[in-house]
């Protein structure tokens, strides 16, 4: 099976299982429409490629970490697109939750996609209970308060940002999660997954600040512009276009050195690269700068 | 040490652990000021009393159960009083989170605590892994899709509203949590403990229609007729004042009459007493009405 369609299933799987009646429709479909059809499934991709590359002796353990770290991804972008966040009226190319629905039920979305994911992985210690735990404990460190991508949108508010700790908690945090997770599903120690993740997350947001500056609404499927537009610090500000494409590269370069060694080592590495491809905005947008 | 001092204290260990440097400022000090000063902590007073009752061995297991409950009930009154739902300025006789720090933070504080929820639980897993896991799932159905707290917010967007769905999630998800997630923090069984939370939820939910018809702003620390403002079904409407009250008394003996036979069935019988005195309106309000 395609990894995108073992992710898409998963994830399904379980969205279904918080529809079942009598739930309120609207919010119901409201969780659907959250998470499909999905972006690029990045973080899950990267998960369960860590996992394969450590084994997969518990494709369930692997599924159910997968579908839990894109759901609660899928709960930040409704979250943030709110008006009194970024005010996105579009997102993956269609309406944002909150003007599809209406901002209460967006409100609600984000909030019960966060429990879901949650009750996910506590379902999955059916399976493996000390496992299902390590992830329990790996995404709640890298998604709530002090580290975790709430903490990132919290630096928004804060008069003086200290940088680092808002892109590795922004950004990073997901990423962190998605290698750390992968590897917690088949067995592995989370330890050595750290660094592989912050280097991804890194390179992922250097490639976010590249489109944001580069790109229009259309292309990237949200609003452009939005780091400028609220003052947010970012990449391109810093480094300008050309060096932030060069340091987007040596992350790149660096997240693949750090790679433990395993099993899938090598094919992990393709992976990368193929991310850092995907990553790297296509050279008529760099001309156009 | 008294019942409302262990509670607000494992509160506020777990509250700190959310503070550590390097978090963002504001919305570390939105999380404590979400928590701090708490209202009568009524739901995790009943989860305490549960697991005294049923022999409370492992009492670090219960501050965590404790502390989660009422962690994620302090993220509903903040998501709750957000202007896109009851747009409320005061809470516990308060500016609400909205008011005294943003909109923005308000969302984060409600997400940050619900997540600190489940790390709390999880981090229980040290003393007791099966009892944590246990607590986690109750924990999860209680408050997310289909049947916990977001479900029952998620009802007032319907047009067609399931009413005996709607209270149960909306008001009795929480208490059918605190009994049985005292009941299992102690290493009993939940589903005995099901009916004594559903019956309380019931006799709360009509304590606060009445309250909300008879009490003013001041009174209630928190605006006043809201139901009838938003158009929301109520024991109020269906009885009348006089009905209602029979209603809850009602209730509440049918609460007590369900309590499992264990060590401490009589002290947990008084404590639902006393629960019902103070939920019951006092008589110059009933006789205003």
């Amino acid at each position: 099976m395609e990894l995108k369609t073992r992710i898409d299933s998963a994830i399904q799987q379980n969205i279904a299982r918080a529809r079942v009646a009598p739930a309120p429709d609207q919010l119901a479909r409201a969780l659907d429409y959250a998470c499909f059809p999905g972006g690029a499934r990045v973080r899950p991709t990267i998960l369960m490629s860590v996992a394969l590359a450590c084994g997969d002796d518990r494709p369930a353990v692997a599924d159910a970490a997968a579908a839990a770290l894109e759901i609660i991804h899928c709960a930040s972008l409704v979250h943030d697109d709110l008006p009194c966040f970024d005010n996105a009226d579009i997102r993956r190319g269609k309406p944002s939750v909150h003007r599809a629905f209406s901002e209460p039920l967006a409100v609600l979305t984000g909030d019960s996609l966060i429990i879901l994911a949650f009750d996910i992985l506590t379902r999955a210690a059916t399976h493996e209970p000390q496992r299902a735990l390590g992830l329990l404990s790996l995404l709640a460190q890298q998604t709530g308060m002090p580290n975790g991508i709430c903490a990132g949108q919290g630096w928004e508010s804060e008069q003086s940002i200290d940088l680092s700790a808002y892109h590795r908690s922004k950004t990073g945090a997901l990423f962190v999660a998605a290698t750390q997770m992968g590897a917690v599903a088949a067995g592995h120690d989370a330890e050595p997954w750290y660094e592989l993740g912050a280097r991804i997350g890194e390179a992922y947001q250097v490639a976010d600040d590249l489109r944001d500056a580069l790109y229009d609404e259309k292309t990237l499927g949200k609003p452009a512009g939005q780091d400028d537009l609220h003052g947010r610090p970012s990449a391109v500000e810093q480094f300008g276009i050309k060096g932030a494409i060069q340091r987007l590269n040596d992350i790149l370069s660096g997240a693949i050195a750090s790679i433990p060694s395993c099993p899938g080592e090598a094919i992990l590495a393709q992976l990368v690269r193929k991310q850092a491809e995907a990553l790297t905005p296509v050279t008529p947008a760099v001309a156009k700068a």
